[in-house]
């Protein structure tokens, strides 16, 4: 039995078959509609997360499969004292799969331990976030048509914000990727992802202040949002998040064939104007993020592709 | 693509067609059982409202479909700062329909605007509740067989009551229809709508204050709560919640073929005893709300009619 | 039609036919995928409870129906002041069958009255939770293969208990029961039920105080957790909670064929060193109670076992 608990769980191999899976799925859904019949996923949310906690519903609804689960930890057992050990050998009672997110690192690789059902993580804490990488990796092949030899820019809070950090580690282990980090000083991506993933692969990148300047050369632009939980103080906060927004007159700046990512939810770092550009790819994004899911709750549950 | 935002958005045929459908799905559940196979809604309450929450999800899951969403703000991303037009846009790859309470007035308009499935209002602050509408307007039709002719009562808070106003704009497209509105002076039926809606239609009404008085020429009425949450002081509310309970007693001066209807939640104002009598319809109204979602999913999807 | 309010609701022959059906739907799950489907059933948790609440959906699922429901009273219409009464009346519109959670001792049972729906009482207050006794009494007899002649240690807290008390006057009905009561002085069985039904009924039993004398002779060895909400004062808790701790050292002293069962969550009052010990059945348990509850849905449902 498998889990996914880190974005690298699975080798290139194992995520071209994947993304092959999901882009049979998006082409031919209906072959798909009843391949999970009878099975059940449980979405245990410790922390709520409306998006991903959908995504995974609509993604087993799909699939012909059924849902349970909670919301918020209020609901669970979890303020009983309960622990993530016995609550998920319980699940395993209910459900054929899981998918938990929980404010704690390291909270879905322990149930994993004690699981008799895939563990799928859908967040824990700062830690990983391995659908939305999933996601990424779907969205940029199916709109650029590879996952090597590209120039991705990577814009705004380097520093928290966990799904670039999945996005660096996924895409350094494709060919011909160079990095363009745009930030500000203060939220620079950390030393040990400079160090460990692009210096020690020999991956090309360069650090950038200027949201303009990098414009030109990008075939993709990923941006955050700059989260004000991962903030110390207020101040740092406000001064920050309004530095790195995407407007129309941006835009113009960059390629034809170009596309802008985001993982949602957006506050204002993308200006409204922007949605109806056809590059923005942000929303298409949600709707690959479902069928990447589709595709990995068929693989863990060793379902059959249908033919 | 059509939304229901507003109890008016359906003409008067367009109603009697959704009402047909509904009374036939009521006669015969069994043929629309599977209808919507293969279909989601998403019900998005940003603000409780069990009631209606269910009565969609019921409504859904009777057409063979499946359900989604989140039954309060709490769980959603909205406390991430996302907009609704964003929220909308995400859900738009979840689901292929949804219904939305929101305590904004025209959360549910915006939604529709940016939204690629059909947007369903239920409910936007003290807006509009386009679907308890047509739940009082099934539920008259169905007990009275007609919506013209009918001699209605309005009782209670006719100054906050949403629903008042907008059954009060609904029949008044009919030809016939007399009003008793029945309030204190401080709760009557505000100008606008006895100018613009009564007064310039032509509609013949009363306003009065004696609920006792009114009974015997009533072919409905229907009864409103006093909702502490719409008063300024608490004063006033204690004054004038117990003015208007209908009892037995007051039962005795109806007719035998009037019917009482009430929105629900009902805390004193029809006193338990009135619920064994033959003419009370106000949990009937409630079936008859979950035939008219049905029929009003059906149409916003544009299922076709099972023959 | 039958509601579920309190464990001794079914007689021994009725409990027999349950438990048989239970066993059949765990030998032969496939076969019962479907007899409820296009049924639906109303959780009703006024009270949160995840165990309880998914065990509920999960069977409901597994028999081919639907679920709907709330997990929480403040996303409920208590919140607006509804009644219990009005609120089932309600619920009957929408769903085939309730199983119903609520802080309050005879709610379900009022909830009962008013409905025409079969109503499950799924905890109300310390009162009762009669499928966790059906739960209790389905494990003994599967892993025991019998429900008569059994000594039957219960261990921790006897008084406040609602599982154990419940527990105790179902396997009183059985012959050749003999029970072990383990507790400090504090928190003994209460005198009602040593009198009404154990002195009653002649049934065999002891009150000790060592967990680790009575061990050899138990065929079953129930734990319950010390609830700290029952406590009137913290350091009551304290220095009760820790006192009967089973562990590795202590399951030693038992029999090989002895098992031990828990009502979970458990917090501390078993070590996790005892969870791989073949005896120990707690995770088992809740297996068994979704099996259980498939039984009793389709037990009042009515619905014809298929062949």
């Amino acid at each position: 039995m498998r889990h996914l608990l880190n974005p690298l769980d699975f080798s290139v191999e194992e995520i071209d078959q994947l993304l092959d899976l999901a882009s049979d799925i998006e082409a031919n859904p209906a072959k798909y509609a009843h391949v999970c019949d009878g099975k059940k996923i449980a979405t245990l949310f410790y922390e709520p997360s409306t998006r991903t906690r959908l995504s995974f519903e609509a993604a087993m609804l799909n699939l012909g499969g059924r849902v349970l689960g909670f919301a918020s930890a209020d609901s669970s057992s979890a303020s009983k004292g309960e622990s993530v050990a016995d609550t998920i050998r319980v699940i395993s009672c209910f459900a054929d799969i899981c998918a938990m997110r929980h404010p704690k690192e390291g909270a879905p690789m322990v149930a994993s331990l004690h699981s008799s059902i895939p563990v799928i993580n859908a967040g824990d804490g700062g830690h990983q976030h391995p659908t939305q990488t999933l996601t990424d990796l779907m969205t940029i092949r199916s709109l650029k048509g590879r996952l090597n030899n590209l120039t991705v820019g990577l814009c705004g809070d380097l520093k928290f914000g966990r799904t670039v950090h999945s996005l660096i580690n996924a895409l350094s282990r494709y060919t011909g990727i160079r990095f363009v980090l745009i930030s500000p000083p203060e939220l620079r991506v950390p030393d040990y992802i400079i160090e460990d993933t692009l210096n020690a692969k020999g991956i090309e990148y360069k650090e950038v202040e200027n949201l303009d300047e990098a414009m030109p050369e990008l075939d993709i632009l990923y941006m955050t949002r700059v989260q004000r939980e991962r903030f110390f103080n207020e101040e740092d906060y406000i001064r920050m998040k309004d530095c790195y927004i995407l407007d129309k007159k941006k835009m113009e700046l960059a390629r034809d064939d170009m596309f802008v990512l985001h993982p949602l939810p957006r506050v204002n770092e993308i200006s409204v104007e922007v949605d109806n550009d056809p590059r923005a790819a942000y929303f298409k994004q949600v709707q690959y993020g479902v069928y990447v899911r589709m595709a990995l709750i068929m693989t863990l549950l060793e379902v059959e592709k249908p033919c």
